[in-house]
């Protein structure tokens, strides 16, 4: 969230992008994913949201996409990202830029929480009150 | 051992905690680890040895352990460890320091040994006697 | 040159930023830093020039710049910018993106150009005819 | 103080060392150095200061101090000390621990906050009102 | 190639040793792997092919192969394989040398690349005409 | 001299080369420094001492040297070598290996042992006789 409003107060337009992975069954579908993206983003008029398989940058060229922002929570994240984004521009010219998180979230990521909660820890700090509800109902329902 | 050696002369008391894992089978059962460790510290009397399921800081509340000390091997370990320290801290106020292993046993890790001793090489420089015979006997009995 | 032609591309409009500082002379004058930039950058209208001394996001704060662009060579570079970066939100609200060198570039800084041009070592493959031009001067000179 | 504080409420006692360097003029002499100290943990009984010259591990062992606890902002910072904590043991058996830095202070040092503040930007967040004070009134005089 | 070219140019023989991996299939076998690499370096007299299996060092022990000449194209690599180089050390005395992919190169991986190729990326850049066929043919085949 | 060693066992020829540098006053004179290392390798038949102004790669062209190795203690070693070594290479096709520093040295850096060596801390187990000697009588004659 903290990355999303940032990037979207520097562009004009910005597309949470939620990659399909036909083999990879995550906690939610692509359509609760961009849901919950939506609600959480529903105050930005400049954030859209959609889905899409194959090459990322395959999608951006198609959609008149210029720039890739990632959002950057350590040095381990840049060294991870940083072959993708050289690839992407080196295969169409889709840039990159990162954006760093604000310190206080540097280590939350999506796999801790998930571990966290299905551990019975209080996560809702770190969601919105809708992610949070979502979440626990599906972790419930396993 | 040079970790847990190291920390048990600086606090008083020191669990070493075995994380119970109902999904992953490792080479030893959770009361082997656990025998391995107590003979391996047996000449510490602060030592003492613990199971544990669910999250470590639910465990460390339950038992009153204020402070969990991890060991680092390398700054990629302390990458790996820093963002769980920090949510532990959060979800419960339990804090964490860092042990640095000793400069020759950096390179010294649980997976490289077992890798290395299925590959018929020669680990006894790494373990104790006991684990050292307890690990030849289990990957000879696969 | 890389980093400010790709930055130049994403956003409407680039200043390149010389920072005056009256305790440290560099090999060229503020002045003459902004005049090889302005040559370097003839070709792109929304890129222009500026020197700023003092805080960098009081500047930005004066001329209403909301972002501030960085380029990075290595992960090395990133460590550094972290902190500056996080302090220039907090104190302003002005927000950084990093881009990354592409990767023919990231081993290539003014430090060690200079020090190689110094050594007697051909450095023209980084650097613009004039540019160039002007640091043979320069060194020829001392 | 963040770091100061979690180590206070591990260790039984703690002394806050300030390294006397007769080479290098700081800000404020050893003597502010410490009273600013001890006005900021005041409300710790178990935390004291002191002044060592030559060797932090020479003055361990003089006053009998066991265990040198070390705050991380980084893995820069993790990198740049540990050859230190592997001398240090090496020369006395003195260990070292490490706390990492709470994440909303990763980005604060005691030279950026310094900088910023001779630039003229408000760092009253990161300072007790009483440093803030002493700092304000020390570069006024300059 | 890089990497093997420049090792090529420094020691009297090299051998680009395959390891056979009996739990994973890869996209070429064994077989296959060693013709590419043979027609790769068809050019190179003193660089060869060899598979092996086990332990790298017993290999290296077997062929009276001294040092290991390791490829990084970054820090991350460097420290995944900093412990096995020592291992390998302490295991045998065989010797590892690291050396640096050129800057250009240093975000091609064959993960990535195959990742790419899967997703209909032109991958043709990265790779001898010989090799880029093969790939399409397998993944065609798929 | 770990190494220097190991690097002398893997290549026909090692020449120990010292930068003279007018510009910095060293502990000892390169002549001193010449000295010290031949002492130290004597019984390395194929290692020898030189001493070069200027640019490294300009004196291994005029000597005919092809490879440059270098010793790493850690990851930040290597962040800083990586850029030399590829100008090295630009400038003059003068390739680089890079050799880890054995676990057990990895901390031990010529300006940490004459740190601890001012402030009085015994460094013996880091220096040969002859260097511990030279370096004891140089400390007391300041």
């Amino acid at each position: 969230m903290d990355v999303v409003r940032r990037a979207a107060a520097m562009f004009d337009e910005l597309v949470v992008a939620v990659a399909v992975n036909p083999n990879k069954q995550g906690l939610f579908t692509v359509d609760e994913r961009r849901g919950l993206l939506a609600d959480t983003f529903a105050d930005l008029p400049n954030v859209s949201t959609a889905a899409f398989s194959g090459l990322l940058v395959d999608w951006c060229r198609e959609q008149g996409v210029g720039v890739i922002a990632k959002g950057l929570r350590s040095g381990t994240d840049y060294a991870y990202e940083l072959p993708m984004a050289h690839m992407n521009r080196h295969l169409t010219g889709v840039d990159t830029v990162f954006l760093s998180a604000s310190p206080e979230h540097t280590f939350v990521s999506s796999s801790l929480v998930k571990e966290v909660a299905r551990g019975g820890g209080d996560v809702s700090a770190f969601l919105t009150t809708g992610v949070h509800a979502a979440l626990q109902e599906r972790l419930a329902g396993r």
